[in-house]
């Protein structure tokens, strides 16, 4: 399998490449873990998602704290027909579609509830898709079934579901929808927008 | 058929507040055509795909004429199962799927060759996703045929393609990956990064 996300950071200040740079190191920890390359559009990501959600979940906190709006925008994708199947993202952390919908929306609530703090609030929302043959909009109906079970829902949107509160039950949550919805061996993706100290919500 | 965008602006600067309304202004002409609701994470508009495109590039183009880096981002949707048919997204834009791929690729091209040019570079990338059965990776090959000789092809990446070129032919190349490929009653989607003035492009 090949699993990464294309990431990029909008700090809405005049400092934004400061803010950018230093947001990064916060990728340092997992940088073992994973293959990272920059252009000026987006940084790539490649890993299993046992990494690249704490990874993400690590630099939306960095940057939230300097208290600028700032946003992260991701593209996360695993099992794309295309990409050529890479050692470095074995991964152990995708569901047994055999496991009922049920089972695995109750595995899923767990692991939200058991997330850790982070001391930072996290206003997301995203889209999962789920491509190829199989009933795609049954997984897509299981995996919101969870999301309003979840603890961090916010409400749906067209297109995408929002969903809130600490960074970390709200990066759990979205690596859940991730994992544990649509074939291990299919090809899923993720179109995640987080955004914090928005001044929209502050008045 | 329903269709439509989340979009959302972000301006590199501390005065991306007043950028993003003044950039908003660039859609009044098209209001009358699109149905638009806004939140703090971002802006729906609904409407058939031959008002989204030209309303996301004059978005752009606005954005883009204040010279701060600005990054428009947009996830596009069109015949999402969970959404109701809406008469305002009837559409004469989508290619017939009984039409052979070089045949569609030849028209694609034919349209982009012609898209008014703005006077605004625009660096894009973006995401194609064609859900439910089928073939979809057959569409997504004659997409990607169609961006390499479209003439605002820049290169492949893992997971996206990016285009460049003025903003009128980027936008046309854009439109035409997204209703030229993938069946009509399908569920088709596209994850969309458009990059004005980065100060990484100026080195």
């Amino acid at each position: 399998m090949f699993a990464g996300a294309q990431l990029s950071l909008y700090p809405m200040t005049d400092g934004f490449v400061g803010t950018i740079l230093e947001a990064l190191e916060a990728l340092d920890p997992w940088r073992d873990r994973l293959r990272v390359e920059t252009d000026d559009i987006s940084t790539l990501i490649v890993g299993p998602p046992e990494v690249l959600f704490p990874a993400l979940r690590d630099l939306y906190v960095r940057a939230a704290a300097t208290r600028h709006h700032v946003v992260l925008r991701a593209t996360i994708s695993r099992g794309c027909p295309g990409e050529p199947d890479d050692p470095a993202c074995v991964t152990g952390a995708l569901a047994d579609p055999d496991t009922p919908l049920a089972t695995r929306i109750a595995e899923a609530k767990a692991i939200v509830a058991e997330a850790p703090q982070t001391g930072e609030e996290a206003a997301a929302q995203f889209s999962l898709y789920v491509m190829g043959n199989g009933d795609h909009m049954a997984e897509i109906y299981g995996c919101i079934d969870f999301l309003k079970e979840s603890g961090t829902f916010d409400r749906s949107k067209n297109f995408c579901t929002r969903v809130k509160g600490d960074a970390g039950p709200v990066f759990a949550t979205i690596s859940e929808a991730f994992c544990r919805f649509g074939p291990p061996e299919g090809h899923v993706t993720l179109d995640l927008t987080v955004s914090a100290n928005s001044p929209s919500t502050k008045r």
